[in-house]
């Protein structure tokens, strides 16, 4: 009881990094750089291709009504379960043609039977604003990134609006996926305050976790397992960043053991509220960049 | 004088990986592919784009002796100093759409003047047998590998032909260069026996880097700087790899100080003869595949 008490205290000690309040001003510079196009005649605009129910449709959903709030058009192709692969592709290809669409996402999950790497990789590296063409990646792990992925993005985003210093810090990744813990890790590689990182990449092969995540200044968790990390993972004021996001019993809840952890650190991003909503503003950001980009603003536009 | 000779007693307890021997293994093996290859009528050619002299030449030439060797055709144009990038860009556009052309290299370093990054943006990923186009880089974080640029391929090949595990071992990389820390790490985070470590990347904005270079299981240094890496460094029993090469008036030497280091590992990798000779091995390889790979063979030429 005694340990449960102290935790309540302290809990306010570890400031909450708030994701919600600092996505909503990341969403209203975008929505000024957007009307800056605007004002010239150019309508950023997104399509997104869609198929299958489920999360998908969500995701879309709730990316179209972000969009709408800082004026980037959205056109959504909602296709049936048993689209042909060559529908896809069709469509695809007919977006990388037209002016008027700067922005191209293949919302994931797909239907299975649908090959998802092959129809994102004929999406034009230029429109692919969620950043996960090959060109695209392979651009980041070059040094010289044309768009980040959002994810990520957002991650690093949140820390530098909440003045915490990255550079020569040691951050710790729990996590190896294709679209958070390898494409972060190439970002806090790279040279300037958004990186200059020492890196650490841990996943489910690693022995030891406890001490390598102890061992950092800034951890961050996208590990897919609920509460995974408790304090004894924690080195005492460290930063802890909670990309999970877990469907339980109690509700929403990250892979941080929230209650557990926040005592112990200086600062650390609540499940929901956290991460989440940088992940679409940092996706209206490259859009706006893109259609900048496309149409030779991006200098006037401020972007 | 005592450590020294304690040194030399000692240097034999730390196995010294004998780079240039496997190397040769490796290149046999890739003689036995290509021989199959021509067999059929395939004669796997590499296509080799030079300008200015000096270092860039001598690469050249040493990539050259070794195709020969092994049974690749090599086709080197040597452009003046002064070449126009159009004329560049035009070569390679030719043996991209050569099909008796294999692989296409770009030798660095070219001409100041030369946007190299551009240029290297025009080789058909297909030929990229050096993996350096940011196609085949995404290809790699995305988990998908088509090649692996050929000194990180080196260096893992290395390790596994010396039966060191990697999978579940800290590594700890210092140096995160567009060709060797960054691919390095990536390749390290696949899955399967040349992957599942724990990465972590360290670079000149790393603090306390000999703390962190201590918990290496294997430490591999690509750090540029002359016997950089001292004994206190690493820890007892680990796997040293020096990808160092660095000319001073006591010859070629690594980033690792090796008489001083070698008596406190397990294994360690001479300079030269160490990594140097792998990472043409790994070259002539992405070349035999991508021979087989576009002609259809890759399955029947055992690659």
């Amino acid at each position: 009881m005694k340990t449960l008490g102290l935790g309540r205290n302290e809990v306010n000690k570890g400031r909450i990094i708030a994701g919600k309040a600092i996505a909503r001003t990341v969403q209203k510079e975008i929505a000024a750089k957007a009307a800056r196009l605007i004002q010239k005649g150019i309508f950023p605009k997104l399509g997104i291709i869609l198929s299958g129910s489920g999360p998908s449709q969500i995701y879309a959903h709730s990316k179209e009504r972000a969009c709408a709030k800082v004026g980037i058009r959205v056109e959504t192709v909602d296709f049936p379960a048993d689209v042909k692969f060559e529908d896809l592709k069709k469509r695809v290809e007919k977006w990388n043609r037209e002016k008027s669409v700067h922005g191209i996402i293949v919302q994931m999950p797909l239907p299975d039977k649908v090959d998802s790497a092959r129809l994102l990789g004929l999406v034009d590296p230029a429109k692919d604003v969620d950043c996960l063409t090959p060109a695209n990646l392979g651009m980041l792990v070059a040094g010289r990134p044309r768009f980040l992925p959002a994810t990520p993005a957002g991650i690093v985003e949140l820390l530098v609006r909440s003045q915490i210093r990255i550079s020569g810090q040691r951050v710790v990744i729990i996590g190896r996926s294709e679209v958070v813990g390898k494409p972060l890790a190439n970002i806090l590689l790279l040279r300037g305050k958004r990186g200059d990182a020492t890196v650490t990449v841990c996943h489910t092969k690693t022995r030891k976790l406890t001490e390598i995540s102890r061992g950092a200044d800034i951890l961050i968790v996208a590990a897919g397992k609920p509460r995974f990390v408790k304090k004894e993972m924690v080195k005492h004021g460290a930063v802890v960043v909670d990309v999970g996001i877990n469907q339980t019993d109690r509700g929403l809840v990250g892979d941080v053991d929230f209650e557990d952890v926040a005592p112990e650190v200086s600062a650390i991003t609540p499940v929901p509220g956290g991460v989440g909503p940088m992940t679409v503003a940092m996706l209206l950001s490259n859009t706006v960049a893109a259609a900048a980009a496309q149409t030779g603003e991006a200098d006037n536009a401020g972007i």
